[in-house]
C-alpha cells in the first residue's frame, strides 16, 4: 500500500513559448532572468520525463517483466538512475540557477516562479553533493538487497538479510552525512526524513507522535475491553476474482479514477505487493485478489486510488515543472487514507456501495445487514503486519519503526539486536508476539530499498487526514449525507481545489496551515477515530 | 509480423573485471590498448542498456498504457533517443576508437575485439554526423506520423496521411544525405538499406529480386491454373480466444520459447499488430487473435517465437557488447520465416501438432484430414494485404514496395502519385484491385515510422531461409522424420549454432557464405516453394 516515487522532490516544464511569454509580461521580469528561468525549466523537464520513464521500467519489473530478465532490467535501472542523475547535475543548471537569483530583477519574478527555482535549488544542491558514485552503488544495492530480501523473507531468515542491509544502511549513512550539511539539518536522520516530508525533523514528528500514540492506545482499549465486538468472519467468504476484478473498477470509477474508458489515464494490475506509480496522465495501481479475503483487494484499491487522483489531479499547466508535483509523502498519503478510511471505512460510503458489491458478488453478503458489514470491516484486532492492521493499530506499526530508525541511523543500535528490538516493541505496545523474522522485522520492503525517514509520513499522513476532514465538513456540512447518497464528486472537488491542485507550491507545514488554519494537530484524527469506534463498539 | 529493434547496430559488454584480463592475456595486447577497449566497451554498453529500456518503454506503449498516456510517452521516447544519441556520440567515444585504432598492438587484438571495435566505429561516424536536432525532430515526427498514419488509415484518407508523411520523408532524405557520405555508399537509398541490411545495396538486391520474381510468377501461375484448389474454409471456424491463447503457448514451447515457466525469458500479449522486441533474458511477442480466424495468431506466434528465439540464443556472454547483436534484419526475418514457413507450414510439424490443435480446440478439425488441414493454410491466393500473404504471393508484395522505395527516396515520384503508382503495381504482378489506400498503401506502418529500406529485409530473410534449410538437410538429413515425431530440438540447435550464436560477428553476406558456402542465392528457396506447392496443388 506504497506510492511509488518518481523523484522526491523534482518535476519541470512544458511551457510553450507563447505561454512563456503570457508569464514574462505578466510577472514583468527582464529579457535575461526570463531567458534563463526558461532553460533552466527545460533541463529541468528533461529530468522529470525520464523519471517518468523510469516509472514505467519500475512498474513492468513489478507486473508483466519476465523472470528471467531481472539482471537486465537492475542494468536498466541503475542506468536511467545514473542518467537522471547526472542530468540533475548539469553545471548548466548551477549557472542558470546562479544567474536567476543574482539577477537584480528576481525579486519581481511572481510566487510560481520563485517556488520553481527554490525546488530545482534544493534538488540541485543536493544531488551535486552526492558522489555519482553513491548514487550509483545505491541504485545496486537496493536491487540486491531487495532481491535478498525477498528470499530471506520466504525463509524467515534474518541472518540472510542482515549482511546487504547492512551496507544499504551505511550508504544511506553515507547519504544522510551530505545531506545534512546541504539541508543543514541538525542530524543524518532528519536530513533523510526531509526527503520525503520537506522541513520535518525526528523532534517535531515525536512530538506530535507522542500525542497520537497515547490518544489510540486509549481508544484501542475501549476497543479491546467492549463487551461489544464485530463478527468480520463473513469477510473470510469465498468472493471469485472475476467478481473482485469487477468491484476494483467500480470502486475506482466511483472514486474518479478513470481505468476504462477510451480516455483512461489508470489501469490496475496485480502484483505482491499494491503500489501506485506514475505521472499525471498515466497513473498506475495495482492490487493483490485473495479469494477468501475480498476487503484485502476492496480498500487496497480505495487507498491506491486515493494516490492515484492526487497525480492525476495536478495542475496539468504545471506539468513537467518542479511546481507539479505533490507536497510531501505525507500529503500523499493523507489523501490515499483519507479515501480508503474516511471515506472508505465509513457507514455512509457501504449506504450507497452494499447494494453494489451485493450485486457484484452474487449476494454474498445478503445475510448481513448495513451495520454488521460496516463494523466487520472497522473490526479493531492488534496483529503484526502492518499492511493489514485496522485504523486504530495502524499508526502504532508506524511509531514502531520511527523509533526504531531514529537509533538505527546513527548506530546506536546494532543490526543484530534489530529483531530484539522490533519483537520488544510490538508486545509493549500492541501486545502481539512476533514468531519470526518475516511476520516482524523483514515484513516490509522499505528498508531493503533503502527507504529509512520513509515510514514517517504514513502516520502523518492520517493525521493530516484527520484535519481535512474536519476543515472539509465547514464547507460541505451534508458531506455524509451526499455520499450516502452516491456522490462523491463534491468531497473530490474539495480535495482537487484543497489539496491536488495546489502541486508543491508549498512545504507541507505551509500547506496544512493554509487549508486548516492551524499547523499539524493530531486532535481531529483522534476524535474522528473515537467518533467512529464508539459507534463500531458501542463504548 | 515485425521485429522491432533495439538499434540497427549497436550492442555492447558486461565484462567483469575478471574476465577482460583473461581476454587481455589470451589476445596479448598491450595494457593501454586494453584499457582503452575496455573504457570503450563500457561506454558501448550504457548505450545498449538504454536501448533496452527504450523498446521496453515502446512495449509498454503499444501494449499496457493507459490511452491518455501518449502524449507523455511521446516525450518519455523522445527524450530516451536524445540521450541515447548524445551517449552514443560521446567525444570520448572518438578518443577510444582512435587511440585503439592507431594502437601498434591494434594488429594483436583478436577477431571479436576487432568486430567490436569496427561496430562501435561504424554506429560512431555516422551518429556523430547525424546533427541531434535531425535525431530528435524525426523521433517526434516518427510519433507524430505514425498517429495521423492511424487516423489516416481508419479514415481511408491519404490525403490526410500524406502531409505528414511528406514531412517524414524529407527528414529521412535529410539522414540519408548525410549517412551516404559517412557510409560511401552510391545513393541515399542505399545508406538506408545499410541501417538494416549492412553492405546490402538496391542494386545487388534488385539483381536477387529479379530472379525471385520471375520464379515466384511461375509458381504463382502453376497453383493459379491448378485444378487441385485447396479448401481452407475451415480456418474460418470459430475458436474460442481462450483455445487460442492455450495454442499459443504449446506452439511457443515447442519452438523453445519459453514464456510459462518460473524461470521464462518470455511473454506473449496481444497487439493489433504483432512484433517481436526485447533483448537476451527478456524477449517479448505479441499477437493477435480473431475469433474466425485462428491462423493468423497461430501463424504469427510461429513467426515472432522465430525473431525470439535468435534474440534469446545469442552468445550470452556478448551481452552488452556489439557482436551480441544480430547480423541483419534479413537474418532475423530469415528466423522468422523459416519457423513460420519451412517448419510451421510444413506436412512434418502438422503429423505431430494436427491432434494437439484438435485436443486444444475440442476437436474442431477432427472432420478434416491431416493432408486437407496442411493444404488449407498452404491455400495460395493473390491478396492486398502483405501480412496475409500466402507464402509464394509475399515477396511480391515486398518487391512492390521495394521497387517504389527506389523511385521515392531520390524523389523521381512524388507522394500525390504513391498511390497511383502502388494499385497499378498491385494490378501488375498480383491481379487484385485496390479499392481504397488504406488496403493499399497505407496498410503497413513502415513508412510512418520513418523505416525506409526496411522492407526488402523480408524477401531477403526468405531467401536465406531457402538457403539455410539446404544446408541443414546435409547434416540433418531426416529432419522432416524428427519434426513428424515431435522432435524439434536438433533443428533449433543448429539454427542456434549456424545463426544465434555467432550474433553480429560478421555482416550478412559473409555469414550467408560461412553457413551455406555460396553467396545469396534464390534458388534454394524457390526450389523449396516449388517442391511443397507441386505437392499442395499437385501440379
Amino acid at each position: 500500500m506504497d506510492i511509488l516515487l518518481i523523484s522526491p522532490c523534482l518535476r519541470a516544464n512544458n511551457i510553450s513559448s507563447k505561454k512563456v511569454i503570457v508569464s514574462i509580461t505578466m510577472s514583468k521580469i527582464s529579457e535575461t532572468l526570463s531567458s534563463n528561468y526558461e532553460k533552466l525549466l527545460a533541463l529541468t523537464k528533461e529530468v522529470i520525463v525520464l523519471q517518468s520513464a523510469s516509472s514505467i521500467i519500475y512498474w513492468d519489473m513489478e507486473t508483466k517483466m519476465p523472470p528471467k530478465g531481472v539482471n537486465l532490467r537492475s542494468q536498466q535501472l541503475a542506468a536511467l538512475s545514473k542518467i537522471i542523475h547526472r542530468l540533475s547535475t548539469k553545471p548548466e543548471i548551477g549557472n542558470y540557477l546562479s544567474n536567476i537569483e543574482k539577477n537584480p530583477d528576481y525579486e519581481n519574478m511572481n510566487q510560481l516562479q520563485k517556488r520553481n527555482v527554490y525546488l530545482i535549488r534544493k534538488y540541485y544542491d543536493e544531488q551535486t553533493k552526492l558522489p555519482e558514485k553513491l548514487v550509483a552503488e545505491t541504485a545496486k544495492q537496493e536491487a540486491i538487497t531487495i532481491n535478498v530480501w525477498k528470499k530471506a523473507k520466504a525463509a524467515k531468515d534474518f541472518l540472510l538479510f542482515k549482511p546487504e542491509l547492512e551496507k544499504m544502511l551505511n550508504l544511506k549513512r553515507q547519504a544522510a552525512d551530505i545531506l545534512m550539511e546541504v539541508k543543514g539539518t541538525k542530524t543524518p536522520y532528519d536530513a533523510l526524513i526531509d526527503i520525503f516530508e520537506p522541513k520535518m525533523t525526528a523532534d517535531s514528528i515525536s512530538r506530535v507522535f507522542a500525542g497520537l500514540r497515547d490518544g489510540l492506545m486509549v481508544i484501542l482499549q475501549k476497543c479491546l475491553d467492549s463487551a461489544n465486538q464485530p463478527d468480520s468472519k463473513a469477510l473470510k467468504r469465498k468472493i471469485p476474482l472475476e467478481s473482485q476484478r469487477r468491484i476494483s473498477n467500480e470502486i475506482a470509477k466511483f472514486i474518479g479514477y478513470d481505468v476504462e474508458s477510451p480516455k483512461a489515464g489508470g489501469r490496475i494490475d496485480e502484483t505482491e505487493h499494491p503500489f501506485t506509480t506514475g505521472y499525471y496522465d498515466d497513473v498506475r495501481i495495482t492490487t493483490h485478489y485473495y479469494e477468501n479475503d475480498m476487503a484485502s483487494s476492496l480498500f487496497s484499491v480505495l487507498h491506491e486510488a486515493g494516490h492515484a487522483i492526487y497525480d492525476q489531479n495536478l495542475k496539468q499547466e504545471w506539468m513537467y515543472q518542479p511546481i507539479g508535483g505533490h507536497t510531501s509523502l505525507g500529503f500523499h498519503e493523507s489523501q490515499s487514507r483519507f479515501i480508503e478510511n474516511i471515506i472508505g471505512r465509513s457507514r455512509e460510503f457501504w449506504t450507497h456501495f452494499f447494494p453494489i458489491l451485493n450485486k457484484l458478488t452474487n449476494n454474498s453478503f445478503a445475510d448481513l445487514t448495513l451495520d454488521a458489514f460496516v463494523r466487520a470491516i472497522n473490526h479493531v484486532r492488534p496483529s503484526k503486519i502492518r499492511i493489514e492492521a485496522d485504523e486504530v493499530t495502524y499508526c502504532l506499526h508506524v511509531i514502531i519503526r520511527f523509533e526504531i530508525e531514529q537509533d538505527l541511523i546513527p548506530g546506536k543500535i546494532s543490526l543484530m539486536d534489530l529483531p530484539q528490538m522490533w519483537n520488544q516493541k510490538y508486545k509493549k505496545y500492541l501486545g502481539v508476539d512476533i514468531e519470526n523474522d518475516s511476520e516482524g522485522v523483514m515484513q516490509d520492503t522499505h528498508w531493503a530499498g533503502g527507504m529509512f525517514g520513509y515510514f514517517p509520513t504514513y502516520a502523518l499522513g492520517n493525521i493530516i487526514s484527520g484535519q481535512l476532514l474536519r476543515t472539509m465538513e465547514n464547507s460541505i456540512s451534508d458531506w455524509k449525507e451526499q455520499l450516502a447518497g452516491g456522490e462523491f464528486i463534491n468531497i473530490k472537488k474539495w480535495l482537487v481545489q484543497n489539496v491536488h491542485q495546489r502541486g508543491d507550491l508549498y512545504d507541507p507545514a505551509v500547506l496544512i496551515k493554509k487549508i486548516t488554519g492551524e499547523g499539524m494537530n493530531v486532535k481531529p484524527y483522534l476524535e474522528y477515530l473515537d467518533a467512529k469506534f464508539s459507534w463500531v463498539y458501542g463504548y
